[in-house]
């Protein structure tokens, strides 16, 4: 299995995972949260895909991806407990900040590849990074997190999504471009979720 | 007027119906009662449509049904008040099951018409048979209900589905496929409904 | 510039001002308050296309728009005290008619464009001048005011769009149609809300 696949899985397990908790708080039944998880997992990417006319989308693709949450949201109950116990915060925040770099740097190169501006191809990333959280919000009756906590979530993946555009602008190679903006992404949601950082309102 | 028709129209009134209920309930004024009443009679089938980027769209191919829904919201609380003496709610749960039957076979048709696999075929289904009550509710600012009652009203869709597709893929005809699969979808929303079935959570 | 491009500007502007003032009430983030701002600007035109399955969107050809509405964003603060304070409520409803009649009518238009028949053809037109609205406030938590204040905002669009394509159909040129159904809304709004007429529920 590529490296590649193996960090995916895993981001998109981080996904469902945040939906798993948030629809078990909600005293959602297995449907629930099935959906929510399924939404926070590929909400983002399926927003992107639908915006840039582009299918068939990425868990149609890779259907396998889908089941795996399907059968995953069957236990949730066992798979969220023992999860807490096995993983600590830290791991999850880690994930999860590997799937914002990842996903966002991705979502340019998508919006590149179906020909939009600079400025629309970074919404795109950005997009694709954090509308999985914000859809998952919605459904579950909340204001979206990620508009109201002042954590530079979103920020980290706009400011890497532009290292990317501007690399690529300044002939490095596309998969040099890639790495080190989504790792750049990464290190600074990191730095800044360790020290707390907020952005003012 | 064939039959199929006529169950076409009793279910897309149905889900309308839940609709004006639910939009009165929040004090909506006639805008709110139409939209609302629009979005839970035709916005599954709409979603599935735009994830399989089908067009055009069911309710803009039989405009007549959406005409239908307006002159309807214009006089919805005359509407609420005489159906709610000469139909029992009995009835209403029959013509909802039989449009939950009906639409979310028709839906996995659809989605293995745009070649889609077979587990993503089996989720469009049930897309088009609860995502206008799931949309109702978010738009109504409340957690949706087939999302936290415990009643498996998406689980016998999904069931329902999969005994199309497996009717299907073992040579029984197209048509013997769908209207035992559609059937079977009603029975078993109804007999889990008659005696108030839950599913753990 | 051209007069058409200067109302657009203006139009987007009050949109995106709404979303200001809502993200700021609910306490939001700066990325909360520029994702609010441009789902209130862009997001009727959006869903009309998305629905219509037209591309590119419109503030992907004019994404000057858009990095407007992020720069705003990012100072929202001062500029929302220093309209309040440099504009009255009478000016920024005037500014809102005038969008909502220049974007009903242009979204009867593009749906005409796209073949679709009449009915959907004037609802695809309130679409356009009222879903920004729907969708910030479904973003922030509430139910939408279009659906619930009883105030004919979405039937000036609606009666406006009728008078659109009334005129077309009775072959009055496109340009006169256009100007005066817009101008239509325009008034017709404005009178409205100087009498604060109110529909009944």
């Amino acid at each position: 299995m590529h490296l590649i696949t193996v960090i995916e899985i895993i981001a998109i397990l981080v996904g469902a995972f945040s939906g798993f908790i948030e629809a078990r708080r909600k005293r959602m039944d297995v449907v629930g949260v099935f959906t929510v998880a399924f939404i926070a997992a590929f909400g983002g990417g399926t927003l992107r895909d639908i915006l840039l006319d582009k299918r068939p989308l990425f868990w149609v693709i890779h259907e396998e991806y889908a089941i795996l949450i399907f059968v995953l949201a069957l236990v949730a109950t066992p798979v969220i407990r023992t999860l807490r116990q096995i993983v600590s915060e830290r791991l999850i925040v880690i994930a999860d900040a590997v799937g914002l770099g990842l996903f966002s740097v991705a979502g340019v190169s998508s919006a590149l590849d179906a020909h939009m501006p600079l400025f629309t191809a970074s919404m795109m990333g950005v997009i694709t990074g954090i509308f999985g959280g914000v859809m998952r919000d919605i459904v579950c009756n909340e204001v979206p997190m990620v508009f109201r906590d002042g954590k530079p979530y979103a920020i980290c993946a706009f400011l890497g999504n532009w290292m990317f555009l501007l690399l690529g602008m300044n002939g490095f190679p596309h998969d040099f471009a890639l790495w080190s903006s989504a790792t750049f992404i990464v290190v600074f949601r990191l730095v800044t979720w360790k020290f707390d950082f907020r952005v003012g309102r």
